[in-house]
């Protein structure tokens, strides 16, 4: 089912080139063209079927299109919006995909004219993998889709974009963008930089006894996976995110420190209601339980 | 093969009768007596084949055991080795599946006789399901088991115990029982703290804001994952080991302040080194990588 004609997607790496899969495989976009730097990577998002054609030339690029998706790293948006802006026909809507909204909706705010609607967006999809090779179009399939319209943004650009995000199996929640970076500090972003942190201490450790390693299990290793996450990637995500992050770390010591606090008192039943309500919140979130896996 | 004769397992739940599944199921043992408290269970546990007959009272259980196997929870071990030794038969061998091992062995060493044996002993395998409906005889393959000789422990004793261990499909690491408890405050107890103080700050910002539980993605299911362990199980084990998690905890904090602090200076090269460096420590240590989820 169509729902807008020309699509241009500016960065088609995971996301980007899903979105392109995703618009392809259910035929809501006319044509959708990508936007890069790199010729022999766009080809290759050509190939995997991600996009029609491609250009190196942004301007060039958005010229005929309803919709830019800008889906490159989160530190660059806020320049490829600005390009896009300026070049883009009457009536575009551009979109992003970045993972903190309060300083890239600002900015938008600021540069888009009155006949090109900007409409911040964050899909709540991703993988350690980066790249078009790990594309895929059901990747936003049941994923939560932020949209963080402000005061400036056009309902009608608005609407149009809820529609495509559903059209591609996405669960909309619109929010606040300064709410939505304080939430994903403390649910995404400071949990990255906890195992992170876990990681190092236990590199420490082992300079002491190496044998810390051989004692890891799935506890330890579900906990640090997101430290695996590209460092370039997540550098960009939290510069553009310190002051919530800084709160959310706040809190997390705060309640890090009661839980130590009860442990160290040795009233075991104290500690154990510490514990439990915890679990009891946990298992409300992720109902039905997950699988389980060791946790030893 | 047959390894042993007579073995009896008090407390038969996940770990017990994961046990003696596995004994049985390779024929290691001629018999295994389970000892526990509730008859209903144990019979569950003949049932299920995990045992071939069961005793309530632990001194007639273990009088012709040749090995016995303490899998209570950690709080109450002490008293069940002391227990057993009472009335266990010369030359019996007692081990233990405690998740802490320095207080344990102390105390072991303290109660033993001349000739009864105590051999510690940690298998690193488990899961969030307790008792031993989740048991199953292949739940130690491919398993770290730690074992924690000390000066008092038998090297005859501790050549069976280690036997059996691989015999049921475990890699043992022979550790001093203080490095041991050392080790997993790091990789294991603290990490289920943080867990349970990450949900902890999530329920204070849903007070806030309701919408943060619907931005939670793979990063923060995983990491709090362990956070739905039973509480009485966590409280044990870290009652056990307070000092231990007191000095990971401090590592910790030292190592989060780190990168806290490379964020607020805004030093995105800082910043990327310090969260590179931990995810290539991290992708040393899981090699190869784990299957990829969701993580935005």
């Amino acid at each position: 089912m169509r729902l807008i004609d020309n699509v241009a997607i500016v960065g088609v790496g995971l996301i980007g080139g899903s979105f392109g899969m995703a618009l392809k495989k259910r035929g809501l976009a006319e044509s959708v063209i990508g936007i890069g730097r790199n010729p022999e990577r766009l080809q290759k998002a050509v190939d995997l079927g991600a996009i029609d054609e491609w250009m190196t030339d942004i301007k060039a690029g958005v010229r005929d299109a309803d919709l830019v998706y800008i889906s490159t790293p989160v530190g660059l948006e806020v320049h490829f919006i600005q390009q896009a802006v300026m070049a883009a026909p009457n009536g575009c809507i551009i979109t992003d995909a970045g993972s903190t909204k309060g300083e890239i909706c600002r900015q938008a705010d600021r540069i888009v004219r009155k006949d090109v609607h900007f409409v911040g967006g964050h899909p709540m999809a991703g993988s350690e993998m980066t790249g078009v090779e790990a594309a895929n179009p059901e990747l936003f399939v049941n994923a939560t889709y932020v949209l963080t319209p402000t005061s400036a943004t056009s309902p009608e650009a608005m609407a149009v974009v809820q529609k495509l995000a559903e059209a591609i199996g996405s669960k909309v929640i619109v929010m606040d963008p300064e709410a939505h970076d304080w939430c994903v500090a403390a649910v995404s972003h400071l949990p990255h930089i906890i195992a992170a942190a876990l990681v190092s201490m236990a590199h420490e450790y082992s300079l002491k006894n190496p044998q810390v390693f051989n004692l890891v299990a799935g506890s330890f290793r579900d906990m640090t996976r997101v430290a695996s996450s590209s460092p370039v990637l997540w550098r960009d995500i939290c510069l553009t995110n310190v002051e919530e992050i800084q709160k959310a770390a706040e809190s997390f010591k705060q309640h890090l420190t009661e839980g130590l606090r009860t442990l160290e008192s040795n009233d075991g039943e104290a500690f154990m209601k510490w514990f439990g309500s915890a679990k009891q919140i946990r298992d409300s979130i992720f109902w039905p339980p997950q699988e389980n896996k060791d946790s030893s």
